[in-house]
């Protein structure tokens, strides 16, 4: 699915099902961080016209998300507080290359690499969870994630040719696959 | 006017007028620079709901502003790119004191002067500047930076009590008034 290397595992579903609360406080850190890597990268290749066009779509986008995701916690008496972040987003932005054009290419793959894991996440708890709410709920973000992943490999190709994006997108999705099976056993989005 | 403690000079009016196309290079540049602040302001204070939805609405509309100016450079074939940036941004935020609540009010208030100082070179650009699309463009702007000013000042209410708000306000102020007399003379926005 959008690349990925390997599907959720049952045993995620039921660490989410048994630690809901943490895990949607989780979900609002996400949704923040990825507006704030939007951001990053608008900041960071600010004369790439589409580009700076296509984050400012993202951001507002993913603070839209923030914001729900804040509202549905305070319906639930849920208080939004700090969390040890899981590993995995550290992780993957370390195998960033760091001399142009790489890096550019790097950033927008990890980045739509995580929506894409997003995005596989959110179809796994529209199908699995009882609370009609949430399912609902992660089945509206679900398309969101889904063009966010295929902007950011639209962009990636703006800065290296079809092929070598093509190579090292499947190079970083393994590392992805590899990533997430030693990630850390915290109840998280990306865990 | 908004609290500043000094009007802009005529010798800016004349320097922007010589060097329009590096001025407007970096008004663009100060948009972009506005809505990250707006960010890591929301990442910094991501559990105050108000604070949250305020800076969501800030970033929109600094990046709306940056990709209007983008695009009148690009109408003008002015070439966006890197400039040596004005020290006023970075000497203001010298003055951001490291404790909280304190941090928090200072990050505000000086977030807040900013935008009452573009707010106040941007009606001195309207009534002097002869071209007649750049004079419409900086009275459009004009209102929307008062009103980010005037939003800093109340959230940083949400900090601390009126009275030390206030007062911390008439210190940055005067230190603001200061570091714009001292400024570099490069053409710039803050200079």
């Amino acid at each position: 699915m959008l690349g990925l290397k390997s599907a959720t595992t049952t045993q995620w579903v039921q660490q989410v099902r048994g630690n809901l609360e943490e895990v949607l406080i989780d979900h609002a850190h996400c949704e923040k961080k990825a507006a704030r890597t939007a951001m990053n990268l608008l900041c960071a290749y600010d004369t790439h016209v589409e580009l700076c066009r296509e984050m400012t779509l993202i951001i507002a986008e993913e603070l839209e998300h923030f914001e729900q995701v804040c509202a549905l916690l305070n319906r639930r008496s849920i208080t939004f507080r700090r969390q040890q972040p899981a590993d995995y987003g550290k992780e993957l932005n370390k195998l960033v290359r760091s001399d142009e054009p790489e890096r550019a290419v790097d950033r927008l793959l990890v980045a739509g690499l995580i929506e894409a894991r997003s995005c596989e996440r959110f179809a796994v708890l529209r199908d699995h969870l009882e609370d009609q709410e949430l399912s609902a709920f992660y089945g509206s973000l679900f398309e969101s994630e889904a063009r966010h992943h295929t902007t950011y490999l639209k962009l990636a190709r703006g800065f290296a040719s079809p092929e070598s994006v093509a190579q090292r997108l499947d190079e970083l999705a393994s590392d992805e696959q590899s990533i997430l099976s030693r990630a850390s056993r915290l109840p998280r989005m990306h865990s």
